[in-house]
């Protein structure tokens, strides 16, 4: 049994807590948090809850630590602090920091003889995956990514920062007609505005102005300017019923041509439709988990991206059992 | 440089002459024919042709030889053959035989200390790596695979073997109310009759009675008789003009549920559509060549699948690179 430990319980602790249930060679062995942990109630019956400053006295009982903390400031420390002691995965998805978040991670577990595979989720994670196969399959081609339907913490955060507002949530589209025209080979170069829509959902605070919030929102740089932008006011209730959700998702498309003159058109489609973003990317946490333990028992150490993993890693299956059923 | 070489020079022997022109760290060496070599002519020049008897004359010329014949009678003998003396990589594709042809290929290249990887292409191939994919984020789900709109050229053989027919195209075409099931998440159980359809274009000899032909097609065990066939009649020339092509593709779908309960459902789906099934497949296998010959450098041997290979081995760009602008 893999003995798995979860650091930080917000929504990816308790997606990779359900997550470990559905994986017959892993055990949920505790669970550390920065708040009291007489105050955290979790799902999973007698695994004890310890405060993350008690989190290197368990370094013997745990084979794997996932990482669920936020990647603007958690993971940067937690991840390289955590890596000097414990096998590690966590979701590190800003994109534009992941050189130097590697070469942290890689010096501690390098030091330590520990597993650190970072990066992992679906984007950064399988959307990563499927832009590297495409590439390879098809070297001369093009890559498109176009995300949603799904919320946006980010843009949704940015919605409820505007004055009046008292909720929000945003949800990113991607344009159908776009997705049609890359899917028919077409290779079309796309603007921000042609790839994604977004649609708000707001609850303005009594007596707001509202025409006032709707223009803020769409002339917002960075999060709206450049998109078409639709939003709607709705009642607290409403958005509670109607917005409650997590869901994510989106297409990774590689279009490429082959053979004499590239006479021949071939198109790759991956894509995702998930009712919660924090559960599914849960869930590859907890596969990575696995391939971080086999790595370390065959000796290697240092930072892994989900590029440097062979499949076969995630997998409880043998390798001839892959071969036989899955092959 | 990676130096090729061509083992069979049918449509998948082209398709790699032209995918190595695509990868800027390959050059073809030699092509290797069990044709008299004077009557083949390649397209790429001054690239000589070789008899595929004189192979081992060649041995220190080529870094990896990519396989590019059939998996009923070539590949099973060619393959441990070749491994005892090349990098070797094919597309071994009879499922049923994988273990046996793994066990043939390891043994010879384990002894000869080189790298054999099989069953490469995309079913098996990326289509396996999907449905692993999906197995390691979703344990708890059902996998789809459906093929087409495609050739099928084993079904096109066995409709040219009725009696009366002097010609014919055989197409697997997916059945499209099944796959929307499938999408949302209802995890559907199809009948083979449910998920296909069958459609076969067929030329009559003259004064042949196409009744009988299209009732004999009809009712063919294991190739049409579970399913709904269609059969149209045409003229040679339709035939050339409209069904010379070998397009084909499909889809691998993974349904699964994660959480409290199973409360929120996920759904991955990977789907292909191409214009040349032989030149998309000649892609995959260049590609993997990459792979075989980097895992040798490092001392590694015996026989690989797709499961065994860290998708950063099939990219020319070097681990930062790949990290920096495609993770």
């Amino acid at each position: 049994m893999i003995r798995i430990g979860i650091f930080g319980y917000g929504n990816l602790g308790r997606g990779v807590e359900y997550a470990v249930k559905q994986n017959p060679d892993m055990t949920l062995t505790a669970v550390f948090t920065r708040r009291d942990p007489a105050n955290v109630k979790i799902a999973a019956k007698g695994v004890p809850v310890y405060s993350a400053s008690e989190v290197l006295a368990h370094k013997d009982e745990i084979d794997v630590m996932i990482l669920c903390g936020g990647s603007m400031s958690d993971l940067p420390v937690q991840t390289p602090e955590l890596a000097k002691y414990f096998n590690v995965v966590d979701s590190f998805d800003t994109h534009a920091r992941i050189p130097e978040h590697f070469s942290n991670v890689d010096k501690s577990a390098k030091e330590a003889g520990k597993v650190g595979i970072i990066s992992v989720g679906w984007d950064p994670g399988l959307f990563s995956l499927m832009r590297m196969y495409g590439n390879a399959a098809l070297p001369v081609g093009s890559d498109y990514t176009f995300w949603g339907k799904g919320v946006s913490q980010g843009h949704s955060d940015a919605v409820r920062r505007v004055e009046g507002v008292k909720n929000a949530k945003q949800y990113t589209i991607p344009v159908e007609s776009a997705l049609e025209r890359v899917r028919n080979g077409e290779n079309p170069v796309l603007s921000t505005r042609e790839k994604h829509t977004r649609e708000c959902f707001v609850v303005a605070e009594e007596g707001a102005d509202k025409a006032k919030i709707e223009n803020d929102i769409k002339t917002m740089p960075n999060y709206f300017s450049d998109y078409d932008t639709t939003v709607h006011f709705i009642s607290e209730e409403e958005l509670e019923r109607d917005h409650s959700g997590i869901p994510h998702g989106g297409f990774v498309i590689r279009s490429g041509k082959t053979g004499e003159n590239g006479r021949n058109t071939h198109v790759m489609e991956f894509s995702l439709k998930l009712d919660s973003n924090p559960e599914f990317t849960s869930s590859i946490l907890t596969a990575f988990a696995r391939a971080a333990y086999r790595l370390n028992s065959e000796g290697v150490s240092g930072c892994k991206t989900i590029f440097d993993i062979p499949p076969a890693y995630l997998c409880a299956q043998s390798g001839e059992e892959l071969r036989m059923h899955m092959l």
